[in-house]
């Protein structure tokens, strides 16, 4: 029976219950009656989501950090290191370690099962809209990227993007095996996971220091697109390793020609559609005239590159490139703005909440062996990163450090491949400890260690633009 | 194994994958695995809704009749009646009937198992997404109304809400008795499907017609609110009713008490948080400084309604009440209004798609009772709440006719009734079926009548604001 309770809740129900004409109806009526309980669970925890990118964030920059490492902090205390407030059934959590489903159990008086489910239904929705924030963040900065500007830093991007993914593999790789005798397949997958580079963290950064547009941000943004490709295609060698011990060089060659024609197919029918783009624009006059269109784009583009097994945010940040072309441009980035501005800090404070971290406690004893081995990826980490600035050729007076800095956050990307690696069973403990460890610290120090590197810089910058630091 | 395809997708991976130390890791692979493919179809059924809303809304305007009904129109289209793109379990749907669940089959690959869950996924994720919708719409016409004019006509709004549920109901039930010699129960539940006020519905198009803030338009919203609460509270007697046989009175004073706590309370506390809200939000220098906040206010109000066994919907309206009285109301409606048009679609959408307008069809034989039973309730739908136009007192001048016709949309609300209705198995088909194609034609007549009652007003509008119609 749907009443277990004197819960009556319309809007809620509505979305769950409907005609019922259909026989299978009475069969849901479990999941129907958690509806409004996962509701509860999804709005508190975006109220604790956003309590801790603004708090996070509003410390961090009062301290003259960038707010987004605030944002990432904001999530590691209120998910899985402390507060255990926004925790994930996917990161192994189970529905008691997480406080919302506690105080939803409260509240409800639940059955263990429901509780259960409803974590997992919670926890879901909670991803996509973290997905749709990154997803809306990449469409932005393509918007605020320049394509003329980044076809004109597109060789140095991509230079910076090669010796960005082969310089930390090859070290890390041949170091593992070497100093610490790690067998090859492990030492590979380690090595790979030092090549990723965070686009959603590297650009907010420059984003908020003003620094997007500027020829060393736009190498950055650049090169971190081209590594992402790169890091798709890395990832299915590895894994195709990792699984039969070969390499599908079949899905290999997909993976470059797909990725290849997406981009550069899209930038170009790009141009076509920008026209029918404002002309549609122009002609609606229902609300959301403008923005409704750009997102049918925008959500189209990222649905594409998830169907070609690209990714969402390659779509996305196509969209944003050629609608930047457009006259409606600055219209549309004021629109898109408050949009971001709540999606957005969903992500950020969802990859600080999935880390634990717990692995770097050296008083547990079998975090030393993988502190010991994290410490070595660390430095090839940052140094094989680093060098990519110098990379950079016909450039006079570029920041070279900055570009090499802007390539170290690994981010999302990163914890990816320590999940996969995870999942491969190919890893042993330490030394998936060891690249988790990799990923936060790179991920953390980046946003200072960026913005220090923009202040050494020699000569004035071209563009500072307040306006993208405060909303 | 975590690849069992070539699919690599790095922003999709990490919300499924993170630091894998913990040993279950392994357990939730599979989901981890279809996280990508429910993202895609997500962002499908994203670009499926905005171009139903879009298409439908300009339609619809064309024709001179409020964009709501379009995008209602639209779901319908896209949903379980037509072209089956949208489409939901709950409703009884099943993987297989969806047009989009069968393109990420065909793009995927996948097994019948993973397409049941995906759709499972997909659906929730959507479903939340909408109630997030109408959650920010009613926060939206909780920011544009005006709390002093609401307290003004307040009286007026409560007559007309009590008329407006005692009048159908009434006659609801008596009518089923004696006409049809329904059983008392089976009518109790038909008569309180017809005392429901689609708020949402009926708000949007005041605002659309530029009416929200005129005599007609503040006593509509207010006793649509009025009407909602009342109509928590006759759902939970007939729902104990239909299921005991007796009334739980503790759980009827439960919800009279708590409702009028909440509201209230909440709208006279907010008077001392105003000024807290305005303090913090010109502190704040980071992205997002007043819609943050603002959302933290909205969503824990939702949040608290919810568990208090009221409605989301209700918190966030009276959230939308108290910001409006603070300085920071036009910036805070203007960065909110890009934010509702990409959220408020998806509800009107999904409430069109759940419909099914098969049971319309008078060639099927079993529909032709239905039929004839929907036809008395729908004149006692439309008479039941134009009377309530008449029981406006002091007003001189008024559009009677506006107010009553405004209060006839049953929209999601009746939705929700004839859903438990069906799933109590108290009622038989034909009043399944009558009370369903009640709820639509109400739903879908309301818009162009509200516009005709408007045309028809014998004084000149107090408000007429282009800027509410075209965003």
């Amino acid at each position: 029976m749907i009443f277990s309770e004197p819960i009556v809740n319309s809007v809620t129900w509505v979305t769950s219950l409907t005609h019922g004409l259909q026989p299978t109806l009475l069969a849901t009526a479990t999941e129907a009656e958690n509806a409004p309980i996962v509701l509860t669970g999804v709005l508190l925890s975006l109220v604790v989501i956003y309590l801790a990118s603004k708090i996070g964030g509003e410390l961090s920059r009062m301290m003259d950090l960038p707010p987004v490492l605030g944002e990432l902090l904001g999530g590691v205390v209120v998910g899985a290191s402390a507060l255990h407030l926004v925790v994930f059934p996917d990161s192994g959590a189970i529905a008691s370690d997480s406080l919302i489903m506690t105080i939803l159990q409260f509240i409800n008086n639940l059955t263990p099962d429901s509780v259960t489910s409803i974590f997992q239904s919670q926890s879901e929705a909670i991803s996509i809209l973290a997905e749709l924030g990154v997803i809306i963040l990449l469409f932005e900065i393509g918007l605020e990227s320049d394509l003329k500007e980044l076809t004109k830093v597109g060789y140095q991007a991509a230079v910076v993007a090669f010796v960005g993914v082969t310089v930390p593999f090859a070290a890390g790789t041949a170091g593992l095996m070497f100093f610490f005798h790690t067998p090859a397949i492990p030492a590979i997958f380690a090595g790979a996971a030092l090549t990723a580079t965070s686009i959603g963290i590297t650009s907010k950064v420059l984003s908020e220091l003003g620094q997007l547009k500027s020829r060393e941000g736009q190498i950055i943004v650049g090169a971190a697109v081209i590594d992402d490709i790169l890091g798709i295609i890395v990832l299915a060698v590895v894994a195709s390793l990792a699984k039969t011990g070969e390499v599908d060089v079949f899905n290999v060659i997909y993976l470059i020609v797909s990725a290849t024609v997406f981009l550069i197919g899209s930038i170009l029918l790009g141009k076509f559609f920008n026209q029918s783009f404002v002309a549609v624009a122009n002609k609606l006059q229902t609300r959301g005239n403008l923005v409704i269109p750009a997102f049918i784009f925008a959500f189209f583009m990222a649905f594409l590159g998830n169907a070609i097994h690209l990714e969402a945010i390659l779509g996305a940040f196509a969209a944003g490139l050629v609608l930047d072309e457009t006259d409606k441009r600055k219209e549309l980035d004021q629109q898109v703005k408050p949009i971001a501005d709540i999606l957005v800090p969903i992500f950020f404070v969802t990859v600080g909440a999935k880390v634990d971290l717990g692995v770097l406690n050296p008083i547990v004893p079998e975090n030393r062996e993988g502190l010991i081995i994290a410490t070595f990826l660390i430095v090839v980490a940052i140094i094989g990163k680093v060098v990519t600035g110098w990379s950079v050729f016909g450039q006079a007076g570029i920041n070279r450090l900055a570009v090499g800095v802007g390539m170290i956050p690994r981010g999302e990307v990163g914890l990816v491949f320590a999940g996969i690696g995870a999942a491969s069973g190919v890893l042993d403990k330490p030394l998936q400890a060891a690249m988790i460890i990799m990923v936060i610290l790179t991920t953390f120090l980046a946003p200072p260690l960026l913005r220090f590197a923009f202040k050494q810089s020699v000569e004035p910058q071209e563009t500072i633009e307040p306006a993208d630091v405060i909303g």
